[in-house]
């Protein structure tokens, strides 16, 4: 849809952003079910009907095409599970809250998720992404955590901990999906309780 | 040292056996410190003081080199981790001490650990390797368990969980050893407690 108001750059941005945002959706797709060697440019280019020379146009090479598709898991995975808190610690409602999204959101896109775990190991320009993404989490957690900014050393690494076991435990029952979500999200809690109360 | 009741062809693969772990100890040290992109075949061969032809005769290529180094580094970490238990489910004592020898052993060889880890994003055979010692940990930890081979479905969630802030923590651990390791220790053993209590 056209907006008259728009300018012919504006519009044309617009495309370029839509078309970009087509590519890295079909890069989820493709590099969430197989590894980056299994992949080749041709077949990405013929899946998302366009030529190679386009996709080049917007990602300088494979490489660079995979780095944006996860950058782009990162930042839909942290949007995704993003919760407004009232207080300076969260309820027990608010921490459920925060783990029912991450929950759905996994559940929904699993092979994105697993895609962004396992993309750590490749090099370190897509570690960094993994580990900015991952420190954003353990930054979220510290902030809900009695205490907060200044944690003791015990503290920060059970924070660390915490983290590992989300992930973990996440992506374990994504794989089999072997309690309902609700029971799941309270045991979280529960659990989180329970290592922080044992430090 | 030759004995002397030992055949030629013993001697000989002795020898082979032992030239073998001198790579595989070099191996660690260099994949240990960075990616596998980073380190060539001659300098692999330029550290270890042999022909890179030699090198080729016991390991088929640079990526057969590097998944040796990760099943290396997998059954030495293992194999310095293994704890005898008296009974069915382990004491406060038994499990400390299958604790401690795991942050031990991490400790002293930071960089294999690290490596080990990282390893399972780059292609399936590596992911193999890293994912079958997880396992082989988790089987350690679900028979200590009290209810032991038959976990319910939270309970098989947990112990994945659990793996998972475990492996974190460790990390994070080793990177900035802000707490003694007795205190650690202890810490995650109530931990580990408090985790499977709120099941």
């Amino acid at each position: 849809m056209v907006r008259p108001e728009m300018s012919n750059a504006a519009r044309s941005r617009l495309q370029v952003d839509e078309r970009r945002a087509q590519l890295l959706d079909l890069a989820l797709e493709l590099f969430g079910d197989r590894t980056y060697d299994e992949i080749s440019v041709d077949e990405v280019a013929k899946a998302a009907g366009v030529s190679k020379g386009l996709l080049y146009h917007y990602f300088q090479n494979k490489r660079a095409f995979y780095v944006a598709a996860v950058e782009e898991a990162a930042a839909r995975l942290l949007a995704a599970t993003e919760v407004d808190r009232e207080g300076d610690s969260p309820t027990f409602e608010e921490m459920r809250e925060g783990i029912t999204r991450y929950l759905t959101y996994v559940k929904k896109h699993a092979n994105n998720f697993a895609f962004l775990l396992r993309g750590g190991g490749v090099d370190a320009e897509v570690s960094a992404i993994v580990e900015r993404t991952r420190e954003e989490f353990v930054e979220r957690i510290r902030s809900g955590v009695p205490g907060g900014l200044e944690l003791s050393p015990a503290m920060e690494l059970t924070v660390r901990g915490y983290m590992g076991y989300i992930e973990a435990l996440t992506l374990a029952w994504v794989a089999e999906p072997v309690v309902p979500m609700e029971q799941l999200a309270d045991m979280i809690v529960r659990q989180c309780m329970a290592i922080f109360s044992a430090v």
